[in-house]
């Protein structure tokens, strides 16, 4: 058991902007599950772009990524794995 | 940082039956994100009872849970804290 707790955060993606916040979220080893529909209706390359760039620092940081039915993303920082079969 | 890592399932809430191995998991110290939708268009009166047996044990486990959506309920551990203002 760690001292402080992880914290799970839900957050919507209605813009490219909100990445760098989410990153911030990430960095502090928040569990990100994120509702990418509001962008998916207005752009779909953006949220394309936008979903390119997280996994790419999830990678880097050694987190975890994973689509959540037709809405969600869930983001998890090195100390959480996303469990496989996740629908 | 904890040496084994916390691990994050989806499951989806078919039945009552199916009550007894989400405890199991959230037992192992897993979060739980719980896809309600399919008993909820069977039997809302047996979703309620599982919700508030859910309810009850993340209670007494030291646990959180919430609802994410319409759709899903998630319940952590308690190494794990959901974020205030979940949507």
């Amino acid at each position: 058991m760690q001292k402080t707790p992880i914290y799970l955060k839900a957050v919507t993606l209605k813009s490219i902007n909100d990445i760098s916040n989410i990153k911030n979220d990430a960095k502090k080893q928040m569990i990100i599950i994120l509702r990418v529909t509001p962008l998916a209706h207005k752009d779909v390359e953006e949220l394309r772009k936008a979903i390119e760039d997280l996994y790419n620092y999830v990678q880097s940081s050694g987190g975890d990524i994973a689509r959540l039915g037709e809405e969600r993303v869930v983001i998890t920082p090195s100390s959480v794995r996303i469990w496989k079969g996740i629908e």
